[in-house]
């Protein structure tokens, strides 16, 4: 069934909803919804409700609540990806499929080796571009949340920012290279549900020692990702899914 | 350092090299390499050599081995992927990405939902593009065994050709919205090195409930990828990094 975030404002005590904008002509345009046709709406708070349309204006859409949906598919911990700027639209990826794999946080990481750099003036039209592709990479993979996409930051900035998690790791080649394995399962086996994991992964070329080394001396694990070599836009969805089967496939057994 | 794959015919046992086509251009051309730069040269049969280059010729590189490498990225046990024929150039992006991450086979595998149908007189040229893809691909992430990729199958030539292999699994995204999680990480700890698992993963509109029926029937095992729907060409990566996540990481310990 379709979905859609729709602003908590939005949402009624009595359950009546109201959809606008781009989502509003989706449901009208490019789904051809109807009265009385059903769909999904998430709050962004962590709920989701199963709906029907009750009336369809110009730009707005009218709805009611069927009922709360129980189902949560959140990773039960909250991981952000500091990612070490690539080139082209490989960022569009990152956050398309970070996203499916349950990321929260996104942060665009200036690295020494990173070749593509925002500028100034396009750089409020990029973080709208990657917010978007996070809400519709949200509603498809049926997410409860859309994951927040901040300013990029260099390396300074990103190890103040890193004092609020708790749990700090770097995905560093060199690490895996040296046959360095186990860190990741130790680090997770020690989380616990809703505690934050920041975990850094480096752009094309990799990150420079001396990053690693000042991320180290920061409190930021180094850990490997298994002995092959992974592309860079390919490192945050293995550790995403690590992460998945750790918490949400091994520990229901 | 630049590696390549090399038939095991060009290497003689007293560490002479010829490389030639592609690859020779390659090398002189693009990465203007020249007698005594070093490189990588695997054979496709799970060995790899650091090597110099002697001479360059016109369409031939000469090289001697100096010493072989140790290192096994090798998943410790066998993956076939049968993949559900996707959208578009879906195909490369999980042909690349599943190569990086470990996987040995990829199956195309025709499934009632399957909108994309490879016609025959162009099968040819897809075929070859996406063993160009894998090739490269283990190239970059430093594999030792360039991934086979066989000619379409229909769900019960699919069924057949998984006789020869012990453990299979359908990713079903049923299974999966019932909450399922635990089958995964029960079938991967009955698995030991060296053993081989075919995984069924359905096209964009997932597989059909005849079609997971049939499967189950012939002896799969249907599971969940965690609880978020993943998008066709994200399950396979998913899957692969689980399995890396199991066997490479978790038990290192």
């Amino acid at each position: 069934m379709q979905r859609y975030f729709v602003s908590k404002n939005n949402i009624a005590t009595d359950g009546h909803i109201i959809i606008t904008g781009d989502d509003a002509r989706h449901i009208q345009k490019v789904m051809r919804m109807r009265p009385s046709d059903r769909m999904i709406c998430a709050d962004n708070s962590g709920n989701a409700y199963q709906c029907v349309i009750e009336a369809c204006g110009d730009d707005q859409v009218h709805a009611y609540v069927q009922n709360k949906l129980t189902a949560d598919p959140e990773l039960p911990i909250y991981v952000a990806i500091a990612q070490g700027m690539p080139k082209s639209d490989k960022f569009d990826t990152i956050v398309q499929k970070g996203t499916e794999c349950g990321a929260s946080l996104f942060i665009p990481f200036q690295a020494e080796r990173s070749i593509a750099i925002w500028k100034e003036e396009k750089k409020d039209k990029k973080l709208l571009r990657l917010k978007k592709i996070g809400k519709e990479a949200a509603e498809q993979s049926h997410r409860l949340y859309i994951p927040e996409i901040v300013n990029p930051m260099g390396l300074d900035q990103l190890i103040a920012f890193s004092a609020s998690f708790p749990f700090r790791i770097v995905a560093f080649e060199e690490t895996a290279k040296s046959g360095e394995q186990a860190v990741l399962p130790e680090l997770l086996g020690k989380m616990h549900r809703g505690e934050r994991l920041l975990a850094v992964i480096g752009p094309e070329g990799g990150l420079t020692l001396e990053e690693a080394q000042k991320l180290k001396d920061h409190g930021f694990a180094l850990c490997g990702l298994g002995p092959r070599i992974l592309r860079t836009e390919t490192a945050a969805v293995y550790l995403l899914s690590a992460i998945s089967y750790h918490f949400e496939l091994q520990q229901v057994r």
